[in-house]
């Protein structure tokens, strides 16, 4: 089969890989319907972490199941299932709290999992899913093509923004602020939107995003950053910082924006993959009470819920997915993400 | 009248200084029947935090209305006060959000309040209150002398220990470990007691300190630190860590124990003062999922509740005072902190 390698900084390429097959009874296999690329794929694509030799890349698929190991129990051939970004048994104390993304047995994809076992990433046309009861979620039916990148954001930034937003405690009637107009920073204003906040104030500089920020529910644009952002959002909530900050970027200024922003006693929900080595300063969180909550989101805890109301059409992150290119292309859909010309790629095998 | 100056480290003098009067219509004058030293007055005491000049101190005391202001409408001289250790107006969003601590025309003790006007320390023998309807909290009458150490608590130590345990979200059936054995670690064990938790593990090494711990709702004690102390708690807890830390000490290892010691998605609320500039492990944080929250307790807005409990002896936060004192023996009050021979200090005028 044809799946995608980093090979370093701006090198990206399909190569042919040897097909996957079951390795442990509960395996399955997955034909991938489409996949698409991560704004945390851009750090090794940047250079940012380095990339030590050749690997396999992409953590966001969907697609139908293919064959399944002979301890599978929930799932079948011919279902169409969503993959969130790690795997994980469903069973272990950690998925019960909540929190799969540190299940006992858990693993990501492109590695070994936690028996040793090579897993296939998400970029690519078949995926070895370990685990598969706990790790796949089976949809109701084959997505149409409308519904495809819905379905597909929930493998990673449609529950990413709603853990930011759970994270927040984004609650009926607060006011919230959204630092990062990208992907996830979209994906966390529909989230806020969905939990009740009464003000969703998007911070971001471009025309073509604020636009869709406010069709995903922002209720205001800032465009000020910095000292200035921080003012702004205060001018708009009669001169209070705002109770939730949705932290979706990942860089120092970005934290330190959320954290200026929220009010005392407000919370910060992160979400941005920490790039650089931010730390937290602890005397401006003792002086302000403000709280910071997140990280590495729980997405497959999310999926269900979620998924009810993409199906729906009651939230609409499909949207997010502004380029569709074959998996032929694929080095082009990161170039399109790093220059900016896209907000996220989806890719079709 | 008397009150306590710092000149420096391990200088403190009882000096006379001038009565305090009504300077304001909001001020009331209290004189003082019980103050305390905390343990934040050992940072400039140790000279962790310099002295540059004289300057009085103390920011717990409770005590009797003498006079009050002419627009002052909630109180009446005789009423016997509690003062939280930071002044506030009531009135404003951040006091009517729950943080007192961020009032927009807030103040601290033994400096200047938001007019610019001089206000007296706790360690004394009077002192203005400005704001006093929005700072002080009267009592339902003047307590005895066996309740007057849990009164004297809720000016600080008994709220702060609270907040910890509501910032980490303690809830009825939930494990918590608490960092710090001082006379705050003392009272958030009480408060996650208090507030139902199932388990209650205290870090400490000193056997007069595990045993008032288990006087105040521990059910575990645990001596060992590091990666051990995080250690011994899981396996406590079978397996995996505290669903909620509270830490209570302040430094960067007290914090460090506290993210190592809570399970993934867990919460750490923290109160400890930050003494030498810790910075949150914002990297750790995203992969686990575990969240900070907490600063400056917000006392002011604890008070009645708590209160309730003590005068109904549901609670008794007292017993974190091992030595009594007179004002005339304020430094030995401080050097018994410091040598930790006791606990906490009060002192009687």
């Amino acid at each position: 089969m044809r799946a995608t390698l980093i090979h370093g900084p701006r090198d990206i390429r399909l190569e042919e890989v040897p097909d996957p097959t079951i390795q442990r009874p509960t395996d399955a296999v997955v034909r991938v319907v489409a996949s698409c690329v991560c704004g945390s794929d851009l750090w090794p694509y940047r250079g940012v972490r380095p990339t030590e030799r050749p690997r396999r890349i992409g953590h966001e698929f969907v697609g139908v199941v293919e064959e399944v190991g002979a301890d599978v129990r929930t799932l079948r051939p011919g279902q169409f299932v969503v993959a969130p970004f790690t795997v994980s048994d469903g069973t272990c104390v950690h998925c019960r709290n909540g929190f799969p993304t540190s299940c006992e047995h858990g693993s990501g994809w492109g590695g070994d999992d936690a028996e040793g076992v090579f897993t296939d990433a998400g970029q690519g046309e078949y995926v070895r899913v370990p685990l598969a009861d706990g790790t796949l979620v089976a949809m109701r039916e084959h997505p149409d093509a409308d519904l495809l990148p819905g379905v597909l954001s929930l493998t990673d930034v449609m529950g990413t923004g709603h853990h930011a937003a759970v994270s927040a405690g984004v609650r009926p009637g607060s006011t919230v602020a959204v630092v990062g107009d990208g992907a996830v920073g979209l994906c966390a204003v529909i989230a806020a939107h969905r939990l009740g906040a009464e003000r969703v104030i998007a911070l971001s500089r471009h025309a073509s995003r604020q636009a869709l920020a406010r069709e995903c529910g922002a209720t205001d644009v800032v465009e000020e950053r910095g000292d200035e952002g921080a003012a702004a959002v205060r001018d708009l909530l009669g001169g209070v910082g705002a109770d939730h900050v949705l932290e979706c970027v990942g860089t120092k200024e970005s934290m330190q924006q959320a954290l200026d922003t929220a009010r005392p006693g407000g919370q910060v929900g992160f979400v941005g993959v920490p790039a650089g080595g931010p730390e937290l300063p602890v005397r401006q969180l003792f002086a302000t009470n403000v709280g910071v909550r997140g990280g590495m989101a729980p997405v497959r805890a999310y999926i269900e819920e979620l998924a009810d109301e993409v199906w729906s059409g009651a939230i609409r992150p499909g949207k997010v997915f502004d380029l569709v290119l074959g998996l032929d292309d694929v080095a082009e859909a990161y170039a399109a993400m790093d220059e900016r010309r896209a907000i996220k790629s989806m890719l079709l095998p």
